[in-house]
C-alpha cells in the first residue's frame, strides 16, 4: 500500500519524478553533462542569486548531513572559530560536527521552542573577536521552529563574519533571497521542499567565500572546493553521482516551476499547515512551538495528558492506515511530529485528521477537544 | 536513444531494477528496515561470510569513494600507520585519503601494469613494526589489472595488521571469500559488478575490528562505528538513506541470485571479456596490461600508432552510435577503457566491435591487425 509521509524526508514524490529514474546515463555523458548545469543554474535562480551575482551550485552525494560536513569541514579556516546557534537537534548537530573536525566552537543555545536571542548574538560577536563563521538552521526541524535567517544575517554581516545557513528542511518551500540574507553557504538536498528522491545535498555558495576555501578541506570526499572545482573544469563529478537520483531531481525542479515556483509552494504548504494546525486543535492537540514562530513545514504537538495515549501504538495504528506521522525529537517534552511536505494528495491533512479522531477513539484517549 | 555502456558505472542496469524505485517508502517503514536487513545480510553472504562468523555488513550514503574514506578516517586508529600498495589511480586516491585525514602513511608502489612485489611487501611490514594497517585495490580500475588480495592477505595476516580491500569495481563479478583472504574491511558499492544504481557504497566488516573503531572517526558523516551502530539499534540509517536506491539495489541482488550467483556472473563478465580481447586483437589493438593479469571487468587498450587516430573523435562517434567507452586513467600510457560489466545485451560487445571498425574506418586509422 502506497503511504503518506507526514515526515521530515524522505518524501511523498510525483510519479513523474520517480518515472524520471527509469533511464541509465553514463556521468561523462554530454546529455548528463547537461542536466547537471540545468540544474546548477535553477538552484542559483531559487536562491535569488546567480553567477553574475557571485555565487555558486554545487551538488554533493550523501544525505543532508553530508552537505553540511562538507560545508563546515571545508570553508572554516584551520584558523577559524564557528559560532553555532542552537535551539533544537539539527543545530547540536553542526556543532558535534565541527567539535569531531577538531574545530573550535563557541555555542549560543536557547530553547527548543523559542528563537534565539539577537541581542545576545550581537553582544557575543561584538566580545569574541576570534569568532570567523556563524552557523544557523533556518527551519529547526526537531521543532519546527522557523529561526530568523534574515535578521540573524544582517547582524553577522555587520559584523563582517562568514554566514552557513542549514536551510535543509526549508530550502524550495520558504521563498529566501540569499544576498539580502547576507547568506555565504546555503545547504539544502533533493528530497525536502523541492520534491525530488533523497540520495544528494546541494550548497549555494559565494563565490568569493568559496575561493578562500582552497586547500582548507579536511577531507577528500567531502572537499566542497575540489567538488566544484571539476564542476567547472569538466561538467562532471569527482566521483560517481547518483544519476537516477539526478534525474528526479530535475524532473522535481521541472514540477516546482509548473507549480508557480517556491511562493506557490510556499502557499501550498501553508494552506495544508494551517488546515492541520484547525484540526488538531479541534481534536485538543497543542502544539509545542507559539504559532508566530512556527514554520508551515512540520508541526510539534505534544502528547496528550491521558495516560491511555502510547506513542507507538498511535503511530502503529496511524502506519496501518496508510498516515506515516514523525516520532518528536525533543529532549524538553514529549511530542510527535507532523509533516507537511511532499507531493501529498489535496485530501491528506482532512484524511489524516480522521485518522487521528478514530485511532484515538480506538485508543480510549480522551482529549479536551 | 538508450546507450550500452562500457563504463567503470554508472552502467546499465535492468528494467526490473529500475521499476523498483517507482515507491516511496518512508526510512523508518517496518517494510525499509526490513529491506535494509534483507540487503545487510545478502551482502555477507555474498562475501561468503556470515553475523555467526564474526562480520557485519554496512550501507553507507555517497559514491564508492565515500565508502573508502569512511573506512580509512574510522578504522585506522589515530597513533595508526596505513601502508598503501598502489599500481594506479584509484590506490593514489586511498593514499591521499589517509594524508587529508593527517594519518600517517607508507606507499609501496609498482607499475600501473603490474602486481605489487609480495617479497616487497613482506620486507616492508618486517621492518615496519609501526604499519598497522594495509590497504590495497582488488581490481586497479584504471588499468583493469586485478591484484592478488589473497596472497596479500596471507602477508598481512602473518603480521597481524589490519587488512582494507577496496573491492569497488570486483565485489559481486569476482568470487572472493573474505575470510580466508584475511580481509578485515572490504569497500564496494551500489552500481558496479552487483548492477543496482548509483548512490551508496557498502562495507563487509570483521566485527572485531569494527568494535575496535569507536571513538576513532575524524568525520561525524563517514563515521562507519556510528553507522553500524544505529542500524543495529533500530535498523534504521543516521541520516537520510537513498529509500529509493536501496529499493533498486535489492531488486539487483535478487537479480543476481536468480542468475546463479556470483560464479554465473564472473562466467558471463569472463565471456563477455574474451569476446572483446579476441575482438579488439583481431582489429589490430594492443592490451595495456598482461593477459594473466587482466580482470574480467574493464579492459585498457594503448592508442593506436596511426596518428590519425584521435581518442575524442573516436569517443564521440562510438557514443552517436550508442556506445559509451571510457577514457584512460594511467599516467605511463595513451589508453583508452573498455568495461564490460553492468546489465549489457548479450550482443553489446559483438556490436561494438562493429562500431569501432566501422568509425576507425571512418577516421581513416590504419591498424596492423
Amino acid at each position: 500500500m502506497s503511504k503518506n509521509l507526514f515526515t521530515p524526508g524522505p518524501l511523498n514524490t510525483s510519479a513523474t519524478v520517480k518515472q524520471a529514474m527509469l533511464h541509465d546515463l553514463g556521468s561523462r555523458d554530454e546529455a548528463f553533462i547537461r542536466i547537471v548545469a540545468e540544474i546548477r543554474a535553477e538552484l542559483l535562480s531559487l536562491g535569488q542569486v546567480s553567477h553574475q551575482t557571485g555565487f555558486e551550485a554545487i551538488p554533493m552525494q550523501g544525505s543532508g548531513t553530508f552537505g553540511i560536513e562538507s560545508v563546515i569541514g571545508s570553508t572554516v579556516h584551520r584558523e577559524g572559530k564557528l559560532l553555532v546557534i542552537i535551539n533544537g537537534a539539527y543545530g547540536e548537530r553542526i556543532l558535534k560536527i565541527a567539535q569531531r573536525l577538531g574545530i573550535e566552537t563557541e555555542s549560543l543555545r536557547c530553547p527548543e521552542n523559542d528563537i534565539p536571542d539577537l541581542d545576545l548574538l550581537h553582544e557575543t560577536l561584538g566580545d569574541d573577536g576570534d569568532i570567523t563563521d556563524v552557523a544557523v538552521v533556518h527551519c529547526e526541524t526537531s521543532s519546527g521552529v522557523l529561526n530568523p535567517v534574515e535578521k540573524i544575517g544582517a547582524i553577522v554581516h555587520e559584523f563582517g563574519r562568514n554566514y552557513i545557513v542549514d536551510a535543509m528542511s526549508s530550502f524550495g518551500g520558504i521563498p529566501l533571497h540569499l544576498e539580502r540574507a547576507h547568506i555565504d553557504f546555503l545547504i539544502s538536498s533533493s528530497n525536502k521542499c523541492i520534491e525530488g528522491v533523497p540520495g544528494f545535498s546541494f550548497v549555494i555558495a559565494r563565490r568569493e567565500n568559496l575561493l578562500s576555501a582552497r586547500d582548507h578541506a579536511r577531507s577528500v570526499s567531502l572537499d566542497l572546493f575540489a567538488q566544484w572545482e571539476a564542476l567547472e573544469r569538466s561538467g562532471q563529478f569527482r566521483f560517481t553521482p547518483p544519476t537516477h537520483t539526478l534525474l528526479a531531481f530535475r524532473q522535481a525542479l521541472k514540477e516546482l516551476a509548473e507549480e508557480g515556483g517556491i511562493p506557490a509552494r510556499h502557499k501550498r504548504y501553508q494552506r495544508q499547515h494551517a488546515t492541520l494546525l484547525a484540526g488538531m486543535r479541534k481534536i485538543g492537540f497543542e502544539e509545542h512551538v507559539p504559532v508566530d514562530l512556527q514554520s508551515p513545514i512540520i508541526t510539534t504537538f505534544r502528547y496528550p495528558e491521558d495516560p491511555s495515549f502510547q506513542f507507538e501504538e498511535f503511530y502503529e495504528q496511524l502506519a496501518e492506515r496508510g498516515h506515516v506521522i514523525y516520532p518528536g525529537k525533543l529532549t524538553e517534552h514529549e511530542c510527535f511530529r507532523v509533516g507537511n511536505i511532499g507531493r501529498l494528495p489535496e485530501d491528506a491533512i482532512p484524511n489524516l485528521l480522521s485518522a487521528i479522531r478514530e485511532v484515538l477513539a480506538a485508543m480510549r484517549v480522551h482529549l479536551p477537544g
